[in-house]
């Protein structure tokens, strides 16, 4: 937690400068291919970027992944698919837990409420944008950007459920583009390794290195039921990857912040991450004492705790690097450099920024206790997306809050509609947990405490919602879906009434918000892209937007406060490490496996690409462009990366393809999916 | 949480200046008489003083109290008594939630652990103590200086068990004094008036103001088996207190960090606040999960719980104090304008403590898990004071540890000879928390998580603790304490074994860092104080150490952006407060009662005085030291309180003398109780 690793310290060294050597979440129409032919001798050409690309697929959880045959099949990390397998996993089975591998094609099932996006193309339209609301401020300028947004995505991608629009602000503000994929809504789970081959280790391991972890799953894209056909797959290279080896990383890392002002990371710092640590924490307590009441709990509660404690890692990362000194010093000098520069506008962007964080303080509690919701809650998410779907449809596409617009209504439609286990104890637990943390944060006598639980208590108010709710049933949202407005008006259920009743707080809280926070920190953002490329041209990345970006680096370990920390694991190790004892204990499969398996085949790796979150499940690839492994982790030193990226200790973690492939045949038996890698 | 208190923001008017009205925790042999006259009209007079000290009390659990009778009756708060009921219910019934009157003399029963102690005097020892270790460093100095403590305290008191007494360091260091106690090792309860009606509102209400707390107890002193005779009492005023009456608390206000260096506010702040607050949150979370699975667990987790959540959010408003740029730029200035003063010795005593804040980041956390230990479980403490007992009395007392001098073993033998419950399922949580922390916070490789769980989890290692250790009864430790070394080694108990195995590596941990901390922070400390007495001689009162200071006030609202909040409440309000949803909940003996109660009793009251946790149960007196009430919490713009003081927003919370008589005589029945009060 505060452990000593001090992950910002040397964080510090690379700030001022432009990006360093293997820094970078590049996108692929300015990927600096001179700088990589100079720092590792390959030639990153336009057919190679086309290649990677036409393969590189984003996730719609969270995830990124790459296409590996050419009957769409899929590679990804196993955590990216723990909601999947709990969902589809018969009653009598846990492939969280144990695994799976679809025995044939047609047993292959559809992971409900994902998706799988391809990257088609990319247009700049930051005219477009920059020019809607001009003259506009505040709320008025948000509402202006939102329509034009609608207006872009609809124009390029009509209402076609096979394509997929996205109008994405890169360098913070600095340039829209025009992001047109081609979507897939029916992607299937084909093997899954299960949780203590893919997570051995658990949390205690989570972000270490060495590390020794199958963290692979193989998902399949289908089209009209059947496997689609992806010729443009990349090749998979099973091969031993090498110390010093060129390699390269395609997917989507999420937000970062490296391009934001020191008044924005103070307000991280202070409110922000402190908050969201504190929840976590507790939550996270509330959590493991759930699971350890019945091994129903433990089953329905592994991925929700999983992911918790993930976060909750990133979060003390993260607040470890802002809390460093040397390195808030440095971003004070980096900002202090740029506003020395000439001016590439009028007024002081900078100060802007600050003045908006005070009403981020006033605000963000309320925002995020009211308007964001519970953590988690299916029955919540569900409630609000029919209630605000409802009410949102009547409106005309360009007044419509975000989330439903045209072009992204059969996102939501199919996120509403496909059937999901919704388990009522782990409802009950996230919704008083949110209930109680709001009367906490906003204290019992605030407006809006009272609104949320009238004179009930959070527990009672909880319980009465999972218990009366009916909307775990897939049939009862599309009714209320289909229904629109007069049959939310008229529907008894106690999560919808509840949804609505605190709905115009909620719109109202949003509405500030856009006010006061997001239109200034916009302009304000905006300014300061503006200036930054005035000073720095194109020799620049934007922060990660979970937008698809290429990463290059080498298999390297790393050393730190004297201790040298080589790249490469192997089974071997993973026999060494186990103790028995969760979360260090083996798979069966592989015990009964040592003897077949080849001790040195390279398990993990580590290498210097930059990635961060969002990055899991990308492809790890050789000069070729060949799949030699799945990026799936950081080091612990990397998770400072949301602000910045040290070449001396960042480091990407990945299972390699030689792995994948020894533990397939000699594990899992799974012959029939290795030939399908090899192209057989 | 984070919530828009900013509990700092107003601090930082007052940090540079010397000590402002109001502001204060006076020691009682340097009181400001004067400036008391001029603030507040009122003479203190030596006898005044005299009389006070006579009948203040401090509690071994943490508490203040004030005898209030001629036969040894104490006042103190509910939330002081808490562990004490709990541990002296009888199987069917539940006095912590219920409360209990002691239906005569007889059937009092004694506190299991709990001593009171009444300072008879206080003398000066500085000169001894800072020779002692002179031309030492590191662990020898501290070793030093404890063996010369011990010499002192033994050279004052003997082994007299009637006596205590302790050397304090005063101003960081800047003095040492010598407070010799009258101790009673027998206190028993007489007055509780159940959690309902105590802490009323709960945690939401918790630091907050309008209140409706009867948060009051009695206690009763006992020597002999019979009641003991206190002639020195105070006087109980049960008329109803006025806005702006002069009031006066004494108590023993607990660790304040008031005069520290930014460079330790800095390690506060980024280091040991945040880990704190996590390991509670988080530990708040499994307590609360752990409550609602039995009426059972419930009980047992009730006082643990609350003392969480207290914890929490005081640290959770420390760190908001430290995170407020102003304030923080306050103490900046306030230390540079000492450092800018003619030196009052050789040396940068404040380079040298922001020197030693290194060595704390590298060591904290080994020191926290290693030798601090789990949090709050008994059959820890007992193991660590059996096995640490039995080899410390084997040596001279000048070469043991703190806590097991000559002066401090009838303490350890109290606590660890009195029979309290232990409760298995408690004790889990907690060892299994502290263990999977230990894992998560050292890292599963340190080689001392490897010492700590060998090749057990955290769980597994738990429960074989838990299940298998006798320590729970208290004829096993006393044999156990009595059989010395010998029995120790000899013991197969698996947690006395555990503790054992992991004591070498704790004692080494903790004189590292006596060597590289304490020791040398205390010279700096030491340094630092000399400096600020030359610049403000004897106009500043030392830091809160748990021992008896005065605070002069008024009773007195507050306003804060713009809303002003007045000073007094009423029984009525609690009526209008109550939702009857949890923790809004009327006590059943309330609710049959409010026919009788004159509704418009002061209930609360808010006061100006400068207090902190410690000063719980403390008597708020008049002017002619009457009592009026008892102070029992503060509001949440008071939580800044440990670094400083603000006139305009800090403000103590107690229950009136008045609401408690009229509760004991028309809600308790407790005529006899009244009638002893009023010297009946």
């Amino acid at each position: 937690m505060v452990a000593g690793v001090g992950a910002g310290l040397a964080l510090a060294a690379m700030i001022a400068a432009p990006a360093m050597a293997d820094e970078g979440l590049w996108t692929f129409d300015n990927f600096p291919a001179a700088k990589v032919k100079a720092a590792l001798g390959v030639d990153i050409t336009p057919a190679w970027l086309a290649k990677v690309q036409a393969a590189a697929a984003r996730l719609s959880v969270g995830c990124s992944a790459s296409v590996v045959s050419g009957q769409g099949l899929l590679l990804t990390n196993d955590h990216c698919v723990v909601d999947c397998a709990h969902a589809i996993s018969p009653k009598d089975q846990d492939y969280l837990t144990d695994g799976v591998l679809a025995a044939a094609e047609g047993a292959e099932k559809t992971c409900p409420g994902m998706e799988a996006d391809i990257l088609e193309s990319i247009s700049d339209v930051t005219a477009r944008m920059t020019g809607a609301g001009a003259g506009l401020a505040g709320e008025a300028m948000v509402k202006a950007r939102i329509a034009q947004s609608a207006a872009i995505e609809k124009e390029a991608c009509g209402v076609d459920p096979k394509l997929q629009c996205e109008v994405v602000p890169l360098y913070q503000g600095g340039q829209y583009k025009l992001y047109k994929y081609r979507r897939y809504d029916d992607v299937r789970l084909v093997f899954s390794p299960g949780n203590r081959a893919a997570f051995f280790g658990g949390d205690p391991d989570n972000f270490n290195f060495p590390r020794y972890d199958l963290d692979c799953a193989f998902l399949r894209l289908y089209e009209g039921g059947k496997p689609a056909a992806t010729p443009q797959h990349l090749t998979w290279n099973p091969e031993t990857p090498a110390a010093g080896e060129a390699v390269f990383v395609a997917g989507n890392p999420g937000s970062t912040f490296r391009d934001q002002t020191v008044a924005q990371l103070e307000t991280q710092r202070t409110l922000s991450l402190p908050l969201a640590l504190a929840q976590l924490a507790e939550l996270r307590g509330r959590l493991i004492r759930f699971r350890e009441e019945s091994a129903d709990n433990a089953r329905v509660g592994d991925d929700e705790l999983q992911g918790i404690e993930n976060d909750y890692k990133v979060y003390v990362g993260r607040l470890q690097a802002l809390d460093d000194p040397a390195f808030m010093d440095a971003r004070r000098a980096a900002e202090a450099d740029l506003r020395a520069k000439p001016p590439a506008g009028t007024g002081d962007p900078w100060a802007d920024m600050a003045a908006v964080q005070k009403d981020i303080a006033a605000l963000y509690i309320y925002n995020r206790q009211l308007e964001q919701g519970p953590w988690d809650s299916s029955l919540f998410a569900y409630a609000r997306a029919l209630v605000r779907g409802a009410a949102e449809r009547a409106k005309p596409n360009g007044e419509r809050l975000p989330g439903y617009a045209d072009s992204e209504l059969p996102g939501v439609e199919k996120s509403v509609m496909d059937a999901q286990p919704v388990e009522p104890a782990l409802e009950q637990l996230l919704l008083e947990f949110w209930l109680s943390k709001s009367r906490e944060l906003l204290t019992a006598d605030d407006p809006d405490t009272r609104l949320l639980l009238g004179n009930e208590s959070p527990e009672a108010l909880a319980k009465r919602l999972v218990a009366g709710s009916k909307l775990g049933d897939a049939g009862v949202r599309k009714a209320l879906w289909d229904g629109g407005e007069t049959a939310i008006e008229a529907s008894d259920d106690p999560m919808i009434q509840f949804v609505r009743r605190i709905d115009p707080e909620a719109r109202r809280i949003r509405a500030a918000y856009d006010d006061k926070v997001n239109g200034p920190s916009t302009r304000a953002s905006e300014a300061i892209a503006k200036a930054r490329f005035a000073a720095y041209g194109d020799s620049v990345y934007p922060d990660g937007t979970f937008t698809l970006r290429l990463s290059y680096g080498q298999v390297g370990g790393w050393t730190y406060r004297g201790k040298t920390t080589p790249p490469l694991t192997t089974f071997a190790g993973l026999y060494t490490r186990s103790t028995g004892a969760a979360p260090f204990d083996l798979d069966p499969r592989w015990i009964a496996a040592k003897g077949k398996l080849n001790p040195d085949t390279v398990f993990d790796l580590s290498t210097t690409n930059d990635i961060i979150g969002g990055n899991s499940g990308s492809p790890l690839m050789n000069a070729k462009a060949e799949v030699i492994g799945t990026a799936f982790d950081g080091n612990i030193l990397s998770i400072g990366g949301d602000y910045g990226y040290d070449p001396q200790v960042n480091r990407t973690v990945a299972v390699s393809a030689a792995a994948i492939t020894e533990a397939l045949s000699k594990v899992y038996g799974a012959g029939a999916l290795v030939r399908e890698l090899s192209g057989g």
